[in-house]
């Protein structure tokens, strides 16, 4: 495996685990009163169009790290809804 | 341009611009406790790399995007640490 294939998997794998922190806080607090529900709305079609993008372009890697990233991030959203300000 | 480009591009467009009404929302509450400190950190290093990543694959949009990114999720990190709970 060369470098750049090596630095894009770890950065893939960097930028999905990043939520995995916020579901495990937001769940605990039961507070979500300072994260932006705009921002995980857009974030959310965002990955889902990436995950699309790499079912057309064939890339399993884009696809997997965009749909454990659309999962983390959909929960986000759903905690964003139900813990009211 | 092939549909498979454009997706992309607008599913670029859309993970980054996410990160501006969480830029406006915490600079106008002044109130972080909610975000996690751990995502940004972890967010941030692997946008860092994504970026290294389109330099070494000599991918323009790839860089240009996460650049972007990377400054607006700075600028969130920036207030988390500002911001004190």
């Amino acid at each position: 495996m060369d470098t750049a294939k090596l630095i894009g998997l770890v950065a893939g794998f960097l930028t999905t685990v990043a939520f995995v922190p916020q579901v495990i806080k937001t769940w605990r607090s039961k507070s979500a009163r300072d994260l932006s529900l705009v921002m995980f709305l857009l974030f959310c079609t965002g990955v889902f169009l990436w995950m699309i993008y790499g079912i057309m372009i064939n890339e399993l890697p884009v696809i997997l790290w965009n749909i454990i990233t659309l999962l983390l991030a959909l929960i986000i959203l759903l905690f964003k809804i139900r813990f009211k300000d």
